[in-house]
């Protein structure tokens, strides 16, 4: 009577423990009596359930059909890295494959600039809505204005959220009690989920005034004189300084669920956390670092298997895949020692400019060299693939997370044997490459590999050392797919060719791509465009 | 040349992180160049290194020979929680496979007062060493006696954590800058490793006196009147406050690695937290409550596989599985309901007591019923013991990370057959079941089981509800370590016999567990002694 598993089920989860409220009011499956459970991850875990009325259940496969939902509300003075954490929050949710989307209060401003007909405002019309002075706490109908965008912001995200959104996030300064008070009233009104609060706060000029230089960049500034642009964001600053009110130990009264990164993570905390979502956006959030460093990525170099297109297996590598090893080898040493020479000549730089302006200044002693991991699957291509690299060197490591995708009873087929003997799994799996979990023992769909790696991704994210990761096709696109940010659609399709290295360099404003191929001719390896 | 992985290699994991210090210099490892790695999941994760000398290095199979060292130092009031913390991060961490230690200063002063010859300062001998008159601030050469007691016993925990020891816990008070500042010298002294500082801070007056009443039945005060009792240890936290400073930013300015626990987790505050150890260490701090619930656990109703001593596969139940399934549902029914009302006898009991110390008191409303979830395994096996639970009442959900551990190769085999076939790996797998990870691709060790099931422990810990998980005789056994904190060689030889129901109730000083037996004779479950 009740619903069996079915294999390619993908993803009904759970959604949040929070108490008397069983049922989600807000879903496409309001009709269901779901429980509200408390582990969620999409497609990973599989939920039970029947209609009502007694009828089996057949479960939408459109994601966010059910599950939690959260609505996470930034907080902090401009300049303060919001818009970075905000994408790289996004980043990490959409590849968790919850449905997330960022509004964005400033760029409905700017909207408005445009079209001019929002909200009409007569004696605010003639003001440009970015120039310090409609910052002004002073000014009171530049306030209503801004409280009324702010809502109107706010109320597209609810109005996406109650289509199917997971994740809302409202990005914007939000930085006075009241403020909070009104948005937290807002959602509670229209909308049954929880509400994280994350405030930004940082106390390093330096930090503060390179932030401040990049959004010059940005779209409220770009037809400006730059000094007077400089000049103006200053003074939008300085008007929102005066009415900041850091989150304070009054609101935790009101059980205010709340994160406050201080520092880009120096010191975090964290108030009223429940839910799982929650807690794992927080655990994400403090294990991000801002130092200069790559991340480089490879395949295993071409294994027999790979010649005759067999999948899966534990083969060894071609005569083609050693020579791509050796030549590894020589690379990464190489890219080893240009990253330190890079290193002490910034490191040099900064030295004489210091001493320029301070001749009596003790110049900062060198830094130490990074250290340089490398890691690879438990798989024998892998193992061999890093044979050549000296382990006095480098700090090698086998994980068995990086493993390739497990194909059950496909294991060592090739995919021309699944399509003949097997046509049905072979277009079950074709027409959703990322939802389809090969038949037999432990055999593992694009999503189970995502959430394997995930903690692996956490400690990319923590490291500041240099790192080559040598592992599979599948792992391979998922691990590129975070960093690149790339459509969950597009990623069981993404060209990740063999002998073919991805450098990955961690930026303010996303992340730095450059590709090498290694060239069988020249025995070397060339950069790509 | 290079060291290739054994499959047996167990627990050589990595180490910190740190920048410049690249070698562990305390470590038996010390003769090699091993390079400090940032992931570090004990029995996982492979190391390769070799000899400084060229020689290839045989890993010690021995836990906590290389990889990361931490030192936690806890700070708080008596009567915090302080202990129930540190036992929780013991046994968490112990059953992660790192080797932890707790090395309580009170302890080693009530040793003293026995032996009364570990140090000897005459003027005090005469004193109680647990009366309240020992810990007055303005008594100094108690106050001398408690800082070299304190150090005694930060010397015990070096000396350990220079003999292989992993994490080692210092379990006092340490409530003043000036002892935090001491300890931390005086480890960085002897030793090169993170120090992480976990206050604990309670403000809530309920708990407080709650966890003051549990110490009455501790050593201290066991045979000594119980007023007079509490009269003693009122006064001695009296004291302790006079002088307590809790971890201020000023301690911040010197880098200091610490977090803050207030009211059980409800405030978590984390400062410079570096290192894959102190994020673990603090992900799950944050993740605990004190809410009263059951965590049922059991494995699936025999299956046909089990009735010929097939392991791994996919079978279904046998006759006697199902009947076992059936009276489940009945049976966790049951529960549910007694559940709930005993929680409606205690609500009664709490207004009632209420109302007659304040009359004109509004009675507080009737709690929600809690929400009963149910997991199963991705197997078929587990899919129909809870085939008849009914989905209206109970939020079911089916987990990958539940399955049983993959015997790879020697799936659905017997042992019988195996010691036949495989008489090596037969031996190999009997000398060392935690360490032995089953031959052939995707085949698991019970490390590798721990590892997969880390984040539902975490889960368990962050969840509120009552739930029942149907899962296999591995999972299960490593589950209930976790919770009992059973040894890890005991771990894979625990008797978890088919049709046996344990339930667990996490209580301050631990867990109690009951356990059901289905009787077939009269198809229902007895309680075991």
């Amino acid at each position: 009577m009740f619903l069996n598993v079915r294999r390619y089920l993908s993803n009904d989860s759970d959604s949040e423990d929070d108490g008397a409220d069983k049922y989600n009011k807000y879903s496409e499956l309001q009709r269901f009596k779901v429980h509200r459970c408390s582990l969620d991850l999409p497609g990973i875990v599989q939920l039970q359930a029947r209609y009502a009325n007694g009828n089996e259940a057949e479960f939408s496969t459109q994601q966010g059909a059910s599950g939690p939902k959260l609505v996470v509300v930034m907080v902090g003075l401009p300049a303060r890295g919001k818009s970075y954490i905000v994408k790289k929050l996004k980043r990490y949710l959409t590849w968790l494959q919850y449905d997330t989307k960022i509004f964005n209060v400033g760029n409905l401003r700017r909207n408005m600039n445009a079209t001019k007909n929002l909200l009409e405002v007569p004696e605010l019309l003639g003001q440009r809505r970015h120039s310090a002075a409609f910052f002004d706490p002073d000014n009171n109908d530049a306030k209503n204005l801004r409280d009324r965008m702010a809502l109107e912001c706010l109320d597209e995200l609810i109005d996406w959220m109650n289509n199917g959104g997971r994740v809302g996030i409202h990005d914007a300064t939000n930085s006075t009690v009241n403020r909070r008070k009104l948005i937290l009233d807002h959602i509670q009104q229209k909308l049954s989920c929880k509400v994280l609060f994350v405030e930004s706060i940082c106390n390093d000029k330096k930090t503060v005034e390179a932030n401040m230089r990049l959004k010059l960049s940005g779209p409220d500034y770009k037809n400006m004189d730059p000094d007077e642009a400089l000049n103006d964001f200053r003074k939008r600053v300085v008007n929102y300084e005066k009415a900041y009110e850091p989150i304070s130990e009054e609101e935790e009264q009101s059980n205010m669920q709340y994160c406050k990164l201080i520092n880009v993570g120096k010191k975090v905390i964290a108030h009223n956390i429940q839910g799982y979502l929650s807690g794992q956006c927080i655990f994400y959030l403090m294990n991000f670092n801002l130092v200069e460093r790559q991340i480089w990525l490879t395949r295993h170099g071409e294994s027999t298997d790979n010649i005759i297109g067999r999948i899966g297996g534990n083969a060894c590598l071609s005569a083609k895949g050693r020579r791509f090893a050796e030549c590894l080898a020589k690379f990464i040493s190489k890219q080893k020692i240009a990253f330190r020479q890079q290193q002490l000549a910034k490191h040099k730089a900064d030295v004489e400019a210091e001493q320029q302006s301070d001749p009596s200044a003790i110049p900062a002693p060198e830094p130490p060299e990074k250290n340089f991991h490398v890691w690879t699957s438990l798989l024998q291509r892998t193992i061999d693939t890093v044979e050549h690299i000296d382990p006095k060197e480098f700090g090698i490591m086998h994980i068995r997370f990086l493993n390739e995708i497990y194909a059950g009873l496909y294991e060592e087929m090739t995919y021309r044997e699944i399509e003949q003997l097997y046509p049905n799994e072979y277009n079950a799996r074709k027409n959703n490459k990322l939802y389809y979990r090969y038949p037999g023992m432990g055999g593992e769909s694009y999503l189970d590999v995502i959430h394997r790696v995930n903690p692996l991704i956490v400690e990319l994210e923590r490291m500041t050392d240099n790192i080559l990761i040598v592992t599979h096709q599948v792992v391979l696109r998922i691990i590129l797919a975070y960093f690149l940010d790339v459509d969950k659609e597009s990623v069981p399709d993404m060209p990740v060719p063999l002998h073919t290295i991805y450098c990955l360099e961690p930026k303010p404003y996303g992340t730095k791509l450059t590709k090498w191929r290694y060239d069988e001719d020249t025995n070397w390896f060339l950069e790509e465009e």
